[in-house]
């Protein structure tokens, strides 16, 4: 089964092609991105597996005009990586928000697509590009199925417990507010990985997954189910991100609100967009420049990383103390992928809770899967490369073999 | 030494009278309370130790004549605890924000009287009543050394990675927003108390309090210092409390400010005062009606609980993560001295960071002072009755004796 796999943004596509021959052989042909949808210097960089990258500026209109651009650069004889779009047999799509609807990923449909359009609210930026994504497909090649995967849909095992806020129930009832979570379909992948490397059984296990990127948040997974997560109604809360403030007193945000006159909008800008990070610091979002700044002895890039790291800890703390302890912590994402330093002072002082910490196994390592606790640690620490491409490739294979059968 | 104990609200007066023979010896003489400041039906109520109780309602302009009225009851020849209101060496105050002025208690003076006026904005309820207080207490005494007492002092301590937000720097350098927590002589009360029961070292250990009433809040202590605590910059972040929602993602306060058309100062009401136990259950903000409606099977009361644990859980994971495990747990506060079941149900399944709770110590158990953990638990628990006023008097006893020295 050829699936074609898409993040559509509001003026991006990110896609892959990926070949699954059953649930665990896979092979990746294509990865490639639109970038600058609407203007007129839109761009295409197509990076076959197997030969040189293409690349390509154009006008690009719109997200048909986008994908039309995607599908020709597949069947290209120079740097295509299929003979005819007909070996395409189906289309996995990211979807960011699924509400209390999708508990799982769905092959599209009429209600499917309804649904998504019902989440717009609650991902204003994401669900509209997902679902144009879905519509120019469906224009494009009405007959190959498609399936969308939500970044929201692992976490809707929570319970009412962990997923609800101390605020008034109507608000509950009217407008759905409540902890929805993201980076699901991350969370699921490194803690099953996580779990084959280390000989842990997934279905029976405690597991916490730090998927920490520019995005970043924290999940307890309880028995194979996600049992929290510190990402909330939106992705503004929990850990300390690029520019997201994570978890803060919402009365600070007030306080400030009121003495610099800022409407909703702007306190909303303020702390997606100039706060985490870029805000403590003032000089960057990405944790390698925060890394030279603190070297070079920066007093408030020293500040965001004890800060950042002390933010992680208090997550796998939390975590353990609600299901019992851990059998397992996996790091991901951008920074938990590569950034070795802030693994190691995550985990240092943690043996109070089993966690024996392998200083040389983890220096120095980036990007590669690693099992980075010591053979003796009760807790296992393992660094997973996330693969959400993958995930989604895997879902709509599941859904429509099970579908054939 | 005999001490007046003072907590002005902005329309109540609580008071003790101590009196300190030295540092770990005294003797209370009388609590009583004044309400309704303001009002034509004010009302008095005084409960010596030795004698029986006196009321009187009358109006009550101001806090001056609220404390002439206190003053009068003190030397009163039927109800009264002293012979003249010479006999009184000192008062010591409540006072709630400190800011960053006050890292200890301290004895009244000009420059202390414009620092707590400078704190005006950071307790706008409370501080500008406080030091009402103070200033009648000089009209009415003006030889009398007086002593304020911090709610925030305790924890000045708190390092920089603890205190301060991943907002942009500039707010807290211009409006000093960072946490700075409150309850602060009740944690270190409590905390001193448990280690004595428990002959731990407070100035060499891993403590954490959780004080825990219609306001609540759990500290992190690292050797005898403040080193986290769960409320911020205001009182409503950190634990569910009573009509307080405690974290919250930001995002769905906005989200729900905008679809309900509030402003910051409704949204701010919402948060403080309709959230918490009681937005939950939309029943009661007090435990012990929350208990009662669980036990006839009303399930948002049974959320409400489940809730209110799981996050005095996270709190107590947290923090032992922060400090590297904590040899001592403190319950205090209105729920956590009588409440045995949320102690029972806050311990359950801790044991992978060295929690054995003696069930049968603690079943049942209200208002004293016990040891709730096993004899062979590593991680000690014990439930404390705080007294706020004791620390008052005490820090007064200590400062002025300092003085005359």
């Amino acid at each position: 089964m050829t699936i074609l796999v898409l993040n559509c943004g509001s003026s991006s596509i990110k896609y892959q092609v990926i070949k699954m021959s059953c649930a665990n052989e896979y092979s990746l042909l294509v990865k490639g991105q639109i970038e600058r949808i609407g203007l007129s210097d839109g761009l295409l960089v197509h990076k076959p597996v197997d030969k040189p990258k293409f690349e390509l500026t154009k006008s690009i209109p719109d997200h048909t005009s986008g994908i039309n651009l995607i599908l020709e650069a597949l069947v290209d004889p120079d740097h295509g990586v299929l003979n005819s779009i007909t070996e395409l047999s189906a289309v996995g799509h990211r979807v960011a928000h699924g509400g209390e609807y999708f508990k799982d990923s769905a092959v599209v449909n009429k209600t499917v697509k309804q649904q998504i359009e019902a989440c717009f609210e609650l991902a204003p930026l994401h669900n509209p590009a997902n679902l144009k994504g879905i519509l120019s497909m469906e224009n494009i090649l009405p007959n190959t199925p498609q399936v969308a995967v939500f970044d929201t849909s692992f976490h809707q095992t929570i319970p009412a417990k962990n997923f609800m806020y101390a605020l008034p129930y109507k608000y509950y009832e009217e407008y759905r507010v409540r902890r929805y979570g993201f980076h699901g379909t991350s969370h699921k992948y490194v803690a099953q990985v996580g779990c084959k490397m280390t000989g842990i059984d997934f279905d029976h296990s405690k597991i916490i997954t730090c998927h920490i990127g520019n995005g970043a948040s924290i999940t307890a997974i309880l028995d194979g189910k996600s049992y929290d997560t510190s990402m909330g109604f939106t992705p503004v809360d929990g850990l300390i991100m690029g520019t997201r403030c994570g978890s803060t007193d919402p009365g600070a945000l007030i306080y400030i609100a009121e003495k610099e006159g800022l409407n909703l909008d702007r306190l909303s800008g303020m702390i997606n967009k100039e706060s985490g990070l870029y805000g403590i610091t003032g000089v960057s979002s990405d944790m390698r420049d925060i890394h030279a700044a603190a070297n070079r002895g920066d007093e408030r890039a020293k500040l965001a990383l004890a800060m950042f790291v002390a933010r992680i800890k208090k997550f796998i703390g939390q975590y353990a103390a609600l299901m019992g302890g851990a059998d397992l912590i996996v790091f991901t994402g951008g920074v938990g992928e590569n950034d070795y330093l802030v693994r190691e002072w995550v985990c240092e002082g943690m043996e109070y809770m089993g966690i024996l910490f392998d200083k040389e196994a983890n220096d120095g390592v980036r990007a590669r899967d690693i099992i980075i606790s010591t053979p003796d640690s009760k807790v296992k620490v393992a660094a997973v490369t996330t693969n959400e491409e993958l995930v989604i490739a895997s879902d709509t294979f599941r859904l429509l073999k099970k579908r054939s059968e």
